[in-house]
């Protein structure tokens, strides 16, 4: 009998969510002891029945008492709001915290499951993004691991396995480009919601696919790699890979470079951070090197993508300017999905928030929270 | 000040000797303390002037006098022939052996060195095809690290580290295809030596040039790598890469493929093997994303090349079929330069010996010489 790893998933329901219950389906020892949904009560619902957690959050507090009712016969806590998520992110029998909220709201969770000693299998990027200055030394002072979850941060860690971090020349971020890809920002100026949302490899959420298509979505990982690899923004080199086969790679100082390459499919850097350093197989395709006859690369056009330039810029600014990049980007590309702006405005607004907010160095976690709110009132402000 | 690291070669005067060398000339901590040649003597001479080692081989036994009364004054001992390189192999003072002698010459002086606790970095691949069954067992017991040189089996070796041996699926050997690639046999049948020593990517020696260009070498490379890595020869696929930018991969059992990349540099095998886990600065070209269009594919032509095929075969068998390959190849191969057999009559040759042999089942070294002696005979017998 082997012993039962424990998860608590704070975003179930999400696209990462569910992919890591369908890996929990496969593996006997691995057991959930918590779970928590934004707003989607019917299907946490259904995942409660099924995993039998000790606790489960619905964040939209008006829908807690509906969920309560449902799991009254269960013996299953309810909670609710960001008290009930940090109940979730630091219960007692987790082992591991999977972190696949969308959003800031995953930076204090994070915080809260490091200090409670966790291992964080790291899917929220915002978490990084802002607060990678607090997040990576105290992961390091409680001695817990950061796993990443993204593919292509799984695969520079994948890349780096038994390797010295302090030999890395640089990281190859690889992007697929996204559905706009060699497209001038006069082609992009009236880009449909729908299009946004069409990616040409990834099944993925809605606000990480538009994020995708404008390449803020990189811009994001450029600055989460920095913190989790310890490298600097100019270490890191977007390379265009269309297919999506190879995730990334590391170039070393003896000009070696390890790549992990696969088919586009989340279910892998999800279950390499649950079991790591463990591989078990994994049911799914393979890449087909009989049928594949190459692998294409192109370089990022930050012209036309300027979200991914302005990310590089925040990245070297640092402070709480990632913080503005982020807040901005996730409030224009809400109002995107409403109709009430349009496609490059976005990016735009991105550019606004940035030029515009005072510079905190070194914020803490309430400074991130200001930074953000003062933000979004000089996005509302300005439409 | 650090510790030095005292090298032995067998083979200094060669392509992997002499690059060797070069990493010698960049690192300070790099220590020679011998050397041996076949029997280019000045060049030795030259080696032994500059890096002042303890002892020099010349294997031709004829050149040793000369030799010995050019370095008379310099207090370096010179041995020859087979006892000269058993004695370099086996020197006190080195902590690690490269053996870069081309052919089955390697296999005592690699047993030896092994016996002698000396670490090797192998760039025979003869020792491994013949007796990887004896080499890997003693090296174990031994506990002396058997470090690959080959570019393809170093990337594997680089692609392993950190993981599970146990976790792997397949190694995708990749392979250039040589300056025939796309070629029949027909167009094949009046191929002349220059042709065959014009390799599209790599610079080695004349030996392993034919061998790429019958593709007998990646053949050779199965049999090793099924030794270095303990897999099956079917749980090795060949992948035509004909640019040699991926150098091989591994896939694990999660479908995750983790691949070693680089420019066509011998170097970097080298020196990863001698620093081994170590990487270190190496002065070279790096592979540019910024102007790589694509990474190509094929798929190995086993009818037209069948080199390749008769190595896997062989490798299935097992016992002495492996030796009688290589030692068919190596015969071949040099009747081939000295203009005696035609191109294609090098795999035909390796046929004829594979088929005629008798079968020993996990032969010892004198079996393995023996059969290599007896395969030398039923060519020269058949031609």
């Amino acid at each position: 009998m082997s012993i039962k790893k424990n998860i608590a998933i704070l975003g179930s329901t999400g696209s990462i969510g569910t992919q890591c219950l369908e890996i929990v389906d496969d593996n006997e020892d691995l057991n959930v002891v918590a779970l928590s949904a934004g707003s989607n009560i019917e299907l946490l619902y259904k995942q409660a029945l099924k995993y039998k957690p000790e606790i489960v959050c619905i964040f939209a507090e008006d829908k807690k008492d509906a969920l309560k009712e449902k799991l009254k016969e269960t013996g299953i806590k309810v909670v609710a709001g960001m008290d009930g998520l940090m109940e979730v992110a630091t219960v007692k029998s987790a082992d591991i915290v999977l972190t696949s909220v969308v959003g800031m709201i995953g930076i204090k969770p994070t915080i809260a499951a490091i200090n409670a000693g966790k291992d964080i299998a790291l899917a929220n990027k915002e978490t990084l993004v802002c607060a990678g200055h607090i997040i990576m030394p105290l992961a390091k002072e409680k001695n817990v691991k950061i796993l990443p979850v993204d593919s292509e941060h799984s695969a520079i860690f994948q890349s780096l396995n038994g390797e010295n971090e302090r030999t890395i020349d640089k990281i190859l971020l690889t992007a697929s480009g996204g559905p706009f890809r060699g497209y001038t920002r006069e082609q992009m100026q009236n880009v449909k919601l729908e299009d946004a949302l069409n990616h040409p490899n990834w099944s993925m959420g809605k606000k990480i696919t538009i994020d995708s298509s404008t390449m803020v979505n990189k811009g994001l990982e450029v600055m989460e790699a920095k913190w989790l690899f310890g490298v600097e923004i100019d270490d890191i080199e977007v390379v265009i890979q269309p297919q999506s086969l190879i995730h990334s790679m590391v170039q070393f100082v003896d000009g070696a470079i390890i790549a992990q390459l696969g088919t586009p499919d989340m279910r892998l850097p999800i279950q390499y951070a649950l079991f790591y350093p463990e591989r078990r197989f994994l049911k799914g395709d393979r890449v087909d090197f009989k049928t594949l006859k190459s692998i294409e690369f192109d370089t990022p056009d930050l012209e036309n993508f300027k979200g991914l330039k302005l990310a590089l810029d925040a990245g070297r600014k640092g402070g709480n300017i990632p913080t503005a990049f982020n807040a901005a980007n996730e409030l224009a590309v809400k109002l995107f999905i409403e109709g009430k702006i349009k496609y490059l405005d976005i990016v735009d607004l991105i550019e606004y928030a940035m030029n515009n907010i005072d510079f905190i160095d070194n914020p803490d976690v309430d400074e991130i929270i200001e930074c953000e709110n003062r933000v979004y009132e000089m996005i509302y402000e300005k439409i």
